[in-house]
């Protein structure tokens, strides 16, 4: 049976920052709580977006980690409650939008975070939330389209809710804020965006809207990315990413892949995210090419891939052309936490639709080609 | 400014009415009002919906007419009343859907239909409204996933409410409900689909996901239609074309053009929509080409078009080739008819995303053309 959802507001353009003020009335907010990052704040991003809202003058938060944490959910409950706020603005990368989910859960509904987590059912519970602004300022999660939002708890654990009704209410994607981001930033979150473009059109369930965008996905992506990452100025290119990274955010929902099941236990000892899957995707490629037909082939068609190469070799090439580190080693990742990290894998419910069933010992030869 | 939103949850699978039960539960519904036509009652499509609803039991009203009157919502809201309903399903096309979507926006808003035109500033009032389920019975309109729908009020005038509150909060698409469906039916809702990807790809406001999504439509119409219309047996054609008219359907909010402006003022005759697009889509198009670059060849490489024919003799022929009118004269329209056709057509709002703007003397000619 397939189950096709899309849900979101997007404005998208260049200036579309200056959106935020007419979109903070039309959600009725009069008092938005404002979550973004030091690293956002050092820029001039977020004098830029405070500009914008004005005439609304948004309480900001600041300190959102990297794995943004349950005492950042703490401190910004306690600001929401000590102004009066009335809905959240997510500003930067995946964390903050992460936080600012949390936020709207929290605010909406009480308890605590664990209350929500997927894995207990807590997450089915969820109807709707404080209203959301996300503005990203990288191409590549597309968590700004996303339903989930990972946590920290205070007890180290991560923790995942997942529901439709977190997805924003508002989407401001603004491709001037980030021609700012270093080429390696750019490399490692175009490879995420590319990476959702082709596991989701690899998975086998049925949705053809997504498979029609993942493709849109996967062709702005290799038409763009190296150019991007030589080229930080260069606006068409910064456009065509923001555009392939929200594409890739919008089809996750079909079911991502292997690589992503072995990138989630990776990322707990905080490696980054794109970073892993730009070494671990061209060997799933690899792995599920017998078994996925004619798709490979709309791939390559997309990519642009002369016959004479593989997709997997092509990605190969790509992250190595921008980078990117191509073996875990090169992250510190040692031979002694394989065995964990196949489990934790085949464990991950992202394995569940990948097109060809990977046991604990396939991920285990998988981890070690990519080692 | 690119603004792009998709809403929806949909079931699409042969016996996806099978989830209908499930679907009434999961929206909490005690008691829907299952509203449906004549047509409909008479196969059955409508004993089969019940069946599925088991053990919900809903209040059936069988009297919706072509095209959905003011008198039809009366009765509705009677029995909704009488009932206590608490949310509506609609079983049918494009008219049970309309009448549903009315159903569901005056029992959760109250007032008068016309409170709620979209030319009156009526429409952006538009709140949450009842729960829905769409239940399309032919492959065509898209109106199972759309915001928008037109009554015909007491005094004979259309109105139309448009709001994205009013999009169904489920969809069951399958396909099995459409085999019955007549070929000349089948080949009207057909085209209807196929326009709605066309003309969505030659408008030319930004919407990547929307764009994707339009070749998709457009290459499942034009690989299957002709097949479905020769034997609607094949459930295989069935299904491709019950996608392509959800696609169609998801991808029209970015814009339609000059075929849809003048499809509307000649369905106020009651001619049949997606057979007046026949006749009508390849005029605009040869009228539209000098205006939309290389989108055409992007159009003819999913089509699957040679390169010695043109899109638009393309559509000319199939629309031929699958038994239908090639001319309005076909339809009994007259040319006395033409000069308030082109008047209504330069005023329609869809006339606005044409890639190429049409005055009141291009619709003349193109209507003459078409004649």
């Amino acid at each position: 049976m397939a189950l096709i959802q899309y849900l979101s507001r997007i404005q998208f353009e260049f200036e579309a920052i200056g959106t935020l003020a007419e979109e903070i009335t039309r959600l009725g907010l009069e008092r938005p709580l404002l979550v973004t990052d030091k690293g956002i704040e050092g820029t001039g991003i977020l004098q830029r977006t405070l500009d914008a809202a004005r005439p609304h003058l948004p309480v900001v938060y600041t300190g959102t980690t990297a794995n943004p944490s349950e005492a950042c959910l703490e401190t910004c409950f306690e600001l929401w409650r000590e102004h009066g706020c009335d809905g959240v603005i997510a500003l930067g990368g995946g964390s903050p939008i992460d936080l600012a989910k949390a936020v709207a859960l929290i605010t909406s509904h009480g308890g605590t975070f664990r209350d929500y987590d997927v894995k207990t059912g807590g997450s089915v519970e969820i109807g709707q939330v404080s209203p959301q602004i996300a503005i990203p300022t990288a191409a590549g999660t597309g968590a700004e389209i996303g339903r989930a939002c990972v946590m920290t708890l205070n007890d180290g654990r991560k923790s995942i809710a997942v529901n439709l009704n977190m997805v924003a209410d508002t989407v401001i994607c603004d491709p001037e804020l980030t021609v700012s981001l270093p080429p390696r930033m750019t490399a490692a979150t175009g490879i995420d965006a590319l990476s959702h473009g082709i596991e989701t059109y690899l998975s086998p369930s049925l949705n053809p809207p997504a498979d029609a965008i993942a493709l849109d996905c996967v062709n702005r992506a290799a038409g763009w990315l190296r150019r991007t990452v030589e080229n930080g100025d260069d606006r068409t290119a910064r456009f065509q990413m923001m555009m392939a990274a929200l594409e890739g955010g919008m089809v996750l929902q079909k079911g991502l892949g292997s690589a992503h099941a072995m990138a989630n236990p990776l990322g707990e000892a905080h490696h980054h995210h794109g970073t892993l899957l730009g070494i671990l995707l061209p060997h799933v490629i690899r792995f599920n090419e017998a078994a996925v037909g004619d798709r490979v082939a709309d791939l390559n068609r997309v990519a642009g891939i002369s016959e004479v190469e593989t997709l997997a070799d092509w990605v190969a090439d790509l992250v190595r052309d921008i980078g990117l580190p191509v073996r875990l080693a090169d992250l510190g990742v040692t031979a002694d936490d394989l065995p964990a990290i196949a489990v934790g894998a085949s464990n991950d419910h992202l394995s569940l639709t990948n097109p060809r069933r990977a046991t604990v010992d396939d991920y285990q030869k998988l981890l070690v080609a990519a080692f």
